[in-house]
């Protein structure tokens, strides 16, 4: 074992692991569905060690499996099974480099934890947009690296549009600085786009310069109940012709969902005295223009697409409500397994999707029950569903809802990437020539196959 | 010449020019700068005739130069000096295919003229962005090809921002239809980002998925008198602090460029009694905090900022300041050939650059006249340069000002690409793991170097 040898001495005492207890969180996907092998997870403290493991594992022809948080939803950070593969955490690379106000932007490690990055651009009286449950243990690395999504993708896009700048590690060991911290830079291919959404296995991202945002004001949350969940389009169509795009979050959630949070998670209660069918909680900035707010809510109302509505009165309120969307997932554990979908659709098919949905599901797994719920506004939804104790394979079940989605134009991965656990998905709902260029783009990059190999291709 | 009479039976009669006369205006850059030849012009009708042109092509190892309006300021639609270079115009595939408008998507072909995308949005009560110059005669497919900036680029981002999802045509000829119309899609490497900003070079646009807005509302056009350059990004401070993100564009402008337009193009004049060395003209859209904007100005003129600012009261005053600023083009080729520079830096930079330009053309050609404008708001300004007649290579002066704006973190093409002109600045101004993995690709998506060849790299 002279390679993992050579490896401890790349980064030294203290920044590596090999006792299996250690190893245990980083080898195990956070959900604990899958669960890999490594002989040695590594913790470079900067870029050049990132290049030297790198080539000492090319040399070898090791694999190398990058890893941030560690909490994605595709197994797209843990190693295989084999024992091979090494795993590379950039949890020590979390230096803000530098915030620059003037230019709303700044320049961070990829170890940085994405709550933190939050904080720094608070503090210097700037807004940084990406939001999402695992904020406070995610890193940015693997936000960008998978294109994470979240709760304000409607206002601000996803991670790729939050992105100036990129220095990455290339299969080879090349750096490839691209760190500028520009609006607009035509001077060739742009590059950094590679690596954005492909996982680590195109190129390990080291360090990132981020777009900053003016502060958004402040902000009204409000939950309002609707009568059915194609009402959440018909809503959000009506908040926008009256608030444009002030809209910075718009999440639907269905009874049901909200309940398991009820039963399963402490204090938590929704605060509405008859209960709907369907709910949206959404966040605007409506400036001085809440009179069009009330207008707004009263034209659903009187239109009946929605039920009723609660604006939280301070942030107390406001925090409350938030609380109840990010309790969906414990509560959805603690009630039991279910089959994990993020679906997204065209807004204009979405309450298509949902009926036509609701009633393959009743007729592949009846008596199943749907957790459907998550950002509508960017017609994107976490559509898992719980089957019935008969059904040991729900694989009809997921292919149908994947069918169905594409069907309608959509795609079968909104936010969540492809990762080991959709990985047989792809050449069968992305076309042929789309998985042969990603195949031509991975042997240009990686012709090795030492980048986080078995994931996404 | 078995090619040619292959080539006209493809897209068949009338839809090929190969008289001189017809092809000159597709041969020459419309500055006039660059001259080429090529054997014949191809109008496919439809993305199956691009295939076949294609397939043709590639076979006789013949190069393919797509052109969409022929407006890019890099000459990267023009054939070169051999005469062998086919050009293949998307001008004839220019229909809208739809406009979905509660999934703010349309979906057009490449050849759509931009402006008609524009009013094609606002008809179905939705906005289209991008906006610049050229919007009567550009087309679309040239817009994302080139990662198209305008005057929007501060509130929406450059036309990669735009776009949902793509349709391309490979060097080989196969189809990649990833004409999804979704916000948030992570199955797989996102594979249109390759094709915007690499002029061609890669795979040629066919149909583009784009992405509308809500109407913005009202816009308020103000034109700002300032003391000096760099009160420009103070300004901009200030009104963002306030505005938050509501500018939607953001010009800076130099005296002596207004006073071109002034002596050059009729009707046009300056609405100040006082000149100023330099001008902001800026669109916001305050919604009802107008309170917010008359508050902020003032606050400029306090602190010196500004020397005075003069709100459009109505469409006509905005346009005629509109008029101002797209009229330089006009009035700068009136008044005499210019060393023309695309330059972007860091907003922070920005008083830095134009502080040292100033001083290095001085220096490097004294008596030269500076013509600087452009989206100072995305930290970008043409920044040309007329020099003294005596002067007969400004090769110093460009390269001057690129290494300048290189060593402040900028770029030295911020929106108009890369295309013939530059090409030779890329390995200058680029580092070598940069340019090696541009070939890279380019190698692996046209290893015959059939596309364009020439542009970019």
């Amino acid at each position: 074992m002279t390679l993992i040898e050579d490896l401890k001495a790349i980064v030294g005492e203290n920044a590596y692991r090999t006792d299996p207890d250690d190893l245990l969180p980083h080898v195990t996907e956070w959900r604990g569905v899958v669960h890999g092998q490594t002989p040695i997870l590594l913790l470079p403290a900067d870029t050049s060690e990132v290049v030297r493991i790198v080539r000492c594992c090319a040399a070898a022809g090791t694999a190398i499996v990058p890893q941030g948080g560690n909490t994605g939803m595709c197994a797209g950070a843990v190693p295989d099974e084999s024992g091979t593969q090494v795993v590379l955490s950039l949890a020590r690379m979390n230096a803000i480099r530098s915030v620059d106000r003037d230019n709303y932007s700044m320049i961070v490690e990829a170890g940085c934890i994405l709550q933190n990055i939050q904080d720094a651009a608070r503090k210097a009286g700037r807004h940084f947009p990406l939001s999402l449950g695992a904020e406070g243990s995610c890193q940015i690395g693997g936000n960008l690296s998978t294109n994470a999504g979240g709760i304000n993708v409607i206002r601000y896009g996803t991670a790729r549009s939050q992105l100036l700048g990129l220095e990455v590690v290339l299969a080879d060991g090349t750096i490839v600085n691209s760190l500028r911290a520009l609006r607009k830079d035509t001077a060739g291919y742009d590059l950094k786009q590679l690596f954005v959404g492909s996982e680590g296995t195109l190129g390990i991202i080291t360090a990132a310069a981020l777009k900053l945002y003016p502060d958004p004001g402040e902000t009204r949350t409000m939950l309002v109940s609707l009568p059915s969940s194609g009402d959440a389009v018909k809503l959000l169509g009506l908040m926008r012709d009256s608030l444009g795009d002030k809209i910075e979050a718009f999440e639907l959630v269905s009874d049901f969902v909200f309940s398991l949070v009820e039963k399963h998670v402490a204090n938590t209660r929704l605060p509405f005295r008859q209960r709907s069918p369907w709910y949206v909680l959404t966040d605007v900035t409506p400036g001085s223009s809440t009179d069009a707010l009330e207008t707004t809510l009263q034209r659903a109302v009187d239109a009946r697409v929605i039920n009723d509505a609660i604006v939280a009165k301070n942030e107390t309120e406001s925090a409350a409500m938030w609380r109840l969307r990010h309790s969906i997932t414990e509560g959805e554990k603690a009630e039991g397994k279910a089959l994990k979908h993020d679906i997204s659709v065209p807004l204009s098919a979405m309450q298509e999707f949902l009926l036509r949905g609701e009633a393959l599901i009743e007729s592949l797994a009846p008596g199943s029950q749907l957790v459907a719920f998550g950002h509508v506004g960017d017609g994107n939804l976490h559509y898992n569903v719980m089957l019935p104790h008969s059904f040991k394979d729900g694989e009809a079940v997921t292919a149908g809802i994947y069918t169905l989605a594409t069907e309608l134009g959509g795609s079968f991965s909104a936010e969540h990437g492809v990762g080991r656990l959709k990985s047989k998905y792809l050449p069968q709902y992305r076309t042929e020539s789309e998985v042969a260029l990603m195949k031509t783009l991975k042997k240009a990059l990686d012709p090795a196959n030492i980048l986080n190999p078995g994931k996404v291709i």
